[in-house]
This record gives C-alpha cells, sequence and structure tokens, in this order.
C-alpha cells in the first residue's frame, strides 16, 4: 500500500458542459473525508456555491499533495503544465467518455476514497521541451506532455526542413510538418498521421512526418533520451509555426531550428490498483472483446 | 581502439551469384594479413580453389575471433544464430546495394584491415526467442533477429487470435497473422506490413498486424522486455504457421500458444568506426539528400 | 414503381447459428403473401419441418424470379454466383448485423410485402473473371463479386510478378501477393489492405498490392473495363494460389499469366426504396453520427 | 494522324531557374518551322532578347492553336487554367525530371517538330469547381485540376464538418481537413495523404480525409459527376480555408458550405504518340523496373 493522501486540490475548466457539475458531486464527496480540500484559482471562478479555499495554479503545492483533475484528456493535458512544475502527482476524473489520460469515471467516484487512503499506483509519464534558436533573437521554449508539432504559418505550404537525431543527420523532408509525440502523445495527433501506439512505460519518443511528398517515409521511434532536431530551411517561401500539445506557439521565421529534449520533471499519474491500459486502448479505439471464452481473463 | 581480431572465419551462400567472386576477392585480400582465415564448411562447398582450413559451423569458435559474412541481410540473418550461439561477433560484406546489416561494399575491402586492427565498433542486436506451447504434445521453440510471424497455413483463411503482453489481455484480433519484430526486424517486413522503423539502440518490440478486420488496429510498441503471448482461438477452420526470419517452421493447430520472448544471447555486429544507421536508411529507403548547404556536415 | 415479385426462392446456410430461425421466420411471414416460394436445394436439407417444394440450385429460375438470400455478406457471396448465372434478382436478409450488401434486417421482416408489391430498386455490381493460363496446360477461370487475390501457396515466400493494365507494362512488384478488386469487394480484405472504399456505382477496379518490399508502392484505381494481367515471375522460388471471393482455387506455377476482366453478366441487388449506401458505411465502420442538427436530413 | 498545329503560344515562369534556358533552346529551335510563334506577356517579361510578339493571356486563343509550357508540373498547372478557358491544348516541357503533367524533356526537344506536324495525342483532363456559400455574403468560386483542399485557417485546430455526397449525408468528420482530388491531383497532395492512383482516364473523385480523427475514415472514390458538398460546423472555433491546386484562396467563416462539382469545360493535354501514364508513374515513383525479360515489353 502506498502513502495516503492528506490534502487535496481540485481542478477543472468549468466553463465545459458537465465539469461543473461533476466537481459539484466530487466536492460534496470529499466532505465524508477528514482532509482540506482546496481549489484551484481559475476553477473556482464559477464554482460560487461553495466556500472551499481558494489557490492560485503556482501555490498549489504548498497546500496540497494530490491534484484531482475533472475533465477530458485536454483538460488534463492543461493542468499538466502546473503539476509538472510543482511536481504534484495527479488523479483525472473523466467527465464522460473513457480518457487516455483520465480514468475514473463520473459515476466511480467512490473508488477515490480507497485511492486517498493508498490503494493506488503511479506512473511516471515524460514531457519533452522544445527550444526554437533563431539568428538575432533569444531562444524560446515550450514543454509537451503529448507532441511538439511543426506546421505551415498558413495554409498551403509544404516546408522544407532536415531532421538530426544525436546531431546525426536522419534525411531532409519536404512535407506539411512534422510531429515529434511521448508515447503518452502516440495516442492523440501522431495517431491520426499514421503513427503508431507506444506503450507508456516505453522510454521513446516517435516522429511522425506529415503529408511528406516522398512516399517512403515512415514513422520513426527512437530512444527517449534521444535529441531531435529541425532546421527550417532558409529557402521556405513562409514562416512555420511551433505547437507543443496544440496549444497555439511561436511563429518560426525561415532558417530557425527546434531542438526537442525530454524533460528533466516528469508527470506523476495517480491510477486505481486495477488500472489496465489497454483497456482504455480497446475502449478507445473500439477495439475487439475478448474472443475466447475462459482462456485468460481479461484486465 | 578496440582489441585487434586476430583469427577471421568467412561465411557466404556460394550458390548465390557473386558471392562467390567476392568471397575470392576477399580471401586474396586477406592474404597481405598475418592471421589465419577459415572458411565455414557450407561455404567451402562450392569454393575448391582455395586450400583454406575448413571448419564445421558448430566449431567455428573455437577457430576464430571474428565472422565476416558476404551476402545481403539474407545471408547475415542466416549466419546470426550460428553467430549468437558461439558469441561470434559478425562483419558483413554485402555484395552489391547496401544493406541493413551489411555495412561494407564489395569494392571497399580495403576498410576490412582497419577493423582487423581494432579501428571497429560494435553494437548488440537482440534476438526473439518464440515458444508454442500445445495440448498433448512436446512445446517447440525457435529464434528470430528480425520476427516472428504467424500466418495461416493455407490461404485464403483469417485467424482469430487474442494477444497478451506480459499477461495483460490487449485485444482479439481477426486477420491474415501477425509480425513481431525487432529493431533490427522494423525494416525488414514490418515495414512492409505498416511497421514504424525502430531505432536499433531501441529496446523494444513491435507487434503489427497483418490486413486486420478492423479498421482501427495500430501497429503497437512495447518495451524489449515485455513477453508477448498470441493465443489462437480452437474455432479456427484451418492451422497456421509461425515463421521465424521468414524461414518455414512448424504447423499451429488450433488452440495453441505462441510466447514469445528476448533471447538472453545478442549478436554482435562489427562497424567500421565512420557507420551511420540512418545513412543506410537514407540509401534503402532512397530518402532525400541534404537540403541545406552547410547547415551541417551529414554523417 | 417496379415490377413486383410473383415467385420467390429461399436460400441460406442452415449449418450457421440463426439463418434457420430467420428461415422459418421468413417462411412463416411469406405464407400471408399469395405467391409460391421454392427451397434450394442445399437450404432445404436442414430445415425438414416444412413442405415447400425443393429445387436445384441449377433450376432455381425456371421457379423464382426473386432469390431471397438469408445470411451475412458471405452467404450472398456463395448465392451471387447462382444468381448471376441464371440472372435471378437477390435480395439480402441479415442475420443479426448489418451487412453491406445484406440490408435488411431480421427483425424487419414486414418490410419485405412491401418489396414484393413492387416498392423497391435495383442496382447492378458487376463480378471480376479471373483466368489463369500456364504452358502446356488448359487455362482455368473463376469469377468473383468481391475481390481476386494472388497469394503465395504456402508463408513465408514473398513473390516476384509484373502487373500490365490494357497490355501497359504498370510495374513488377516483391510483394506477398495482389488483390483485384471490384467496387463491391472495395470494403472487404482489399481495405484491410489499405485500399480506398469505391463506391459501388463506380464502374472500376483497385489494385492493391499485398506487402509490397518497395514503400512507394500505392493502390492504384482504374477503369472497370480495364484487363488487367499478372504475369508471374519463372524464378519465384514456390507455387502461389489464386482465390476468388476467399475460396480456394487452383494452385499457380512459377511463370504462368492471369487475366482479369469484368464479366459479362452482373448481379441485379434488390433494395428498399430507402436504401442508403453511406449508412451501411457508416454503420460498418463505425463512422461518427451527424454533428450538426438541422444542417440536412441524412438518409 | 491529327491535325496539325499551325500558330503557338509560349508560356514559363522565367523567373525559375532553367526555365529561362530552356525557353532560349525552344524559340531557337522553333525557328526552323515556318509556324508563327507568340509570348505570353509574364513569360516575355524576364526574356527580353527575342523580338517575338508578346500576347496578353486573356487573348492567347486568338493568336495561337497549342500552347507550350516550360516548367514543372506546378508551371503546368499554372497555366492550365488560362488554356481551360480558351479550350487551348497544352504540351509540357519539363525543366529536368520528368512530370506527370509535362512529358517531354528539355534535350527532347527534336520531338516537338513531329507533334507540330500532327504525330500527336490527346488526352481531356477535368477539373473541379469549387463554391462556397455562407450566410450574408456572395457565394465565391475557383477551379483546380489537382485538388481542392480545405484546411484551417491556422494552426492546430481540428475542424468538424459533415460530408454530402449528391446531398447524401457521408459522415460527420473530426479532422485537420480534406481533400478533394480529380485523377490528375491523385498523384499530388492527395497520395501524400493517403490517398489511391486513379488512372487519368477514370471518372471519378477520391476524398481524402486529413489527419481524422477516427482511425476508420479511409479515402472513398466516388462517380466523377457527382456533386461533393462540405458543411462547416457552426461550432468551429476559428476560420478554415479552402485552396484550390495550392493557391491561397478564401477564408471560411465556421458554418459555412462548400460545394464541389466537376467543371464543364476540361484540359486538353498534348502527348508524342508514344506517351505512356505509366511510365511516368514509375519514374517519379521511384518504382521497381521489368523483372521478367522478354515476358512482354513495357512501353
Amino acid at each position: 500500500m502506498a502513502a495516503p493522501f492528506r490534502r487535496i486540490g481540485l481542478f477543472g475548466r468549468t466553463g465545459t458542459p458537465g465539469v461543473k457539475d461533476t466537481l459539484r458531486s466530487l466536492i460534496q464527496y470529499l466532505t465524508d473525508f477528514p482532509r482540506p480540500v482546496s481549489l484551484e484559482q481559475e476553477t473556482a471562478l464559477h464554482l460560487d456555491e461553495t466556500d472551499l479555499p481558494v489557490i492560485a495554479k503556482e501555490e498549489l503545492a504548498a497546500y496540497c499533495d494530490l491534484l484531482i483533475v475533472v475533465g477530458g484528456d485536454g483538460s488534463l493535458l492543461h493542468a499538466a503544465h502546473t503539476a509538472v512544475e510543482q511536481q504534484l502527482p495527479v488523479l483525472g476524473i473523466n467527465r464522460g467518455s473513457l480518457g487516455f489520460l483520465t480514468d475514473i469515471g463520473p459515476t466511480a467516484l467512490d473508488r477515490i476514497g480507497r485511492i486517498l487512503e493508498g490503494h493506488y499506483r503511479t506512473e511516471e509519464r515524460f514531457l519533452l521541451t522544445a527550444t526554437v534558436s533563431q539568428a538575432d533573437a533569444p531562444s524560446t521554449t515550450d514543454d509537451a506532455l503529448n507532441e511538439v508539432a511543426m506546421m505551415p504559418a498558413t495554409f498551403p505550404h509544404m516546408l522544407d526542413f532536415e531532421i538530426y537525431i544525436n546531431d546525426e543527420f536522419v534525411c531532409s523532408l519536404h512535407a506539411d510538418g512534422m510531429i515529434v509525440a511521448t508515447p503518452t502523445g502516440s495516442t492523440a495527433y501522431a495517431l491520426s498521421g499514421g503513427g503508431p501506439i507506444l506503450h507508456p512505460r516505453l522510454d521513446a519518443i516517435v516522429l511522425v512526418p506529415m503529408f511528406p511528398h516522398s512516399l517512403s517515409q515512415r514513422p520513426i521511434v527512437v530512444e527517449g533520451n534521444a535529441a531531435v532536431s529541425i532546421i527550417l530551411s532558409p529557402d521556405n517561401r513562409s514562416a512555420s509555426r511551433l505547437s507543443c500539445d496544440g496549444r497555439p506557439c511561436l511563429t518560426l521565421p525561415p532558417g530557425c531550428q527546434i531542438r526537442i529534449l525530454k524533460k528533466n520533471q516528469s508527470l506523476t499519474l495517480v491510477h486505481p490498483t486495477d488500472y489496465c491500459y489497454y483497456k482504455a486502448l480497446r475502449s478507445k479505439l473500439q477495439w475487439g472483446k475478448k474472443l475466447i471464452d475462459g482462456a485468460r481473463e481479461p484486465c
């Protein structure tokens, strides 16, 4: 049994339908536990019927040792950066359909009590840090739990760029862009682009070219510690953009360089003890059920 | 600098056009070096114009500390099992076009001297061991450097089977079969089936379903230490087959189980010091050349 | 309104679970209609509790002007050859889940009355005829409503072959095989192999290479009247097989030639007047429902 | 033998390296023929060393009965709209590598004489017309020889939209966008997105979803006369864009509708009598050469 959680922080995008209701049920449920509960500041904005203490995002770690996020995978992605910065473990409650990151349903709140008491397991998910360097300008940086994606700033424009891994030249590409994803992100945007599924425990990064001109391009999976560099050709006719986890990000001029590395701090996800990654996969991807009765028990 | 090689064994499928010529040139080239050279037994069969000592495959390690294989990737695959069993490092000389495993060309034999003297680096490539278990029959086993593939014994027949990873149920499949590949095999059969490229240093295995009935199936990459199990439905109308590295293998009755694990012993590949994996990729997959002059030097 | 159907033939693989029950319900339902009903001979075998007249497959057209097939797409495929030979229109009743070819559910038998009275529409689906020619042997031939597939007789063996369309050389291939599919077959085996969906009204054939060695191979769609020829290299190490609609078919020696042409006679499918192809697609492929309320009515 | 061409117009983007040189060689070559030659106005801008008559783009048809375009497929795409409007047949001279639309190389100018004398064949390629309708604004329209592509105006943003074919609801999509391509365009952008190759004689349109969220989406090929409608959800968070043949085009507000139809006028391509589509395919896609000596002559 793991250490119990003693102080709880709540996070949710209360502008999204359903989130407010689930948050209220959760607050009600938590009144049964002799543990202090705090509300993150933005979460509290639309939730005025409670008198829980409201804490600024940056100070959450001082007031809680578990962050419960209510919403879909998008909300957890949003909260992840705060959680990583402050080294707070995160438990995700999805609003409706099962998520890859939020594995407790809104009708299964009674499972949370067991978790608070120490019946849980944790899983580390690593992030990527992308740094953009260009001549005559300071470098800029952003983090991604799912993926770093480079795309043209305006469509339609193919980009010319080169890929390096650990400073070894891999190939040049004429393509719409490139996705560099973590195992966590391998079931998100990278999957739509034809990338493989990477098991979350795998220490690896996948590079997925977007609409490459060359038909023999394929996704490449490299070690998680690899340094991935993308050098944009100075001859590109237009600017491009870098987006981390789907957030809008800075405009990249032709000729600049992007360097993508594993971030030092990782995200700690909290799961019930019977959590099963493949169950989430089967549910989200509508994969087939068990064929063979009694062959073995599914998780 | 690494330890020099002192005794050399030669291996080649001399029935294949070109191999005999390259072997002869190699033997001629090696006469300049004060090192004993031996011929593997089958290799010697068609190469009667030399008086080098002939050694049985099983005893090569007693007579040499480096096995030079002349041929394509197929020949190296063939020799790999002997080399792994006897823990002999292998240097591959391709006959014509660059291979993934044989990276010295027939016109670059002069690079071998430097290697023999210790100017080389080694790379470990892991293998998979597949074990087939069935009721009322002893289990059988085979090894694969590239991939284990399960397919119907006769076409056309789709198979029903279940996949387990580390004894966790992953999914059931209605498909032509399944490929389980190492990083080494990720650029071979698995790539034709839509699998990703796995960098050889990656400790990972990729599962590629063959012609799955469900359109949402995708290749999955898991840790190299994962135990992959395939359980064939007892309701399959016909038998299926298991093939390691493209060799014909035993017939699998409906209901049997295949368990695939990383083999304890790995293959040691010997490369020139300037070896570059991505260069082989670019050449074999006809990927683009460098776009940007002077951005960085390619390897 | 179309001409009513006056004499009905029934077909079903009564060995398959569920088919017998649906057939019995259908026979019961049809007693309300003043129309003669006959049972196809094999269908009658397992259905001994009825005294309907039993007709040999080859003579169905003399006794009925509509063939009702109970089962899945596989059963309809099986009945199609009889129906085409005798120019009998076919109405498909699926046992459970919606099929691409069988679009009346087992709980919607009351829709059949309207169809018998003339409230229906017909759709022509063309077939392919494959002819195998080889030296010193008579040529052989078979038909396919879905697809002609060429594969190795035993695995694992890649095949070397050339493709010609209207006697123009298209390309040579090193692959596991080749699928040549009609629009009807484009949602079957060819789809698992990465082929596109062809609308059934499209007069076109799609060629889908199976696991091609060259990564730049793609499915090609050509006119329905195109003559597709496959010439197997005489250097293939082993025999291959040709399968029409998944039936086992003859063994092809190295060096033989396959010629695939549209068949003169087509299959006539009978649909309710509100039949919608895209609805079947959405259901079978689990595609999304309508997003936008009131934008337009779905069919 | 076809009718000889009597008056020649020249077109080329003389800002592109190499085009000017090939145009000069072509002008020199054509001095041997007793036929008037005119220069299109923009082409003439950078080509001041000749005294050929200069004609505005809109009046070319009054002065010539053949338009020779020097450049790559992009230049021919650019000239196509003028040629179609004025019903001028087009002969494409590529600058270097073979194109899909420009099939005479810069070192094969001597083939042009035979063509001018009537030794040629023509091929019709159809275009698509896209019309954008929105509330409270006049509708706008553009033509495409290759493809109509709908994409987000700024990245990263997935779009929600519905597809209708001939006013039948096909499916709703959550995706980066959608490509609707002609057979001519099937080897361009649509191919990078996973679409099939459509033979140019095929009367068909292919719909290729871009990075669809649902993994069971596949390209669909429909009849050339089909009306394809895309209705953008009014709930999309941001605007999208429509691009014909890669040209920037108008911004689409959420909720607007795009209707895509075959254009009445087609483009007439002029080919040498020995033109072979599959040869261009093999060359551009780096497909394999003939395997089997003497089986048949390639075109």
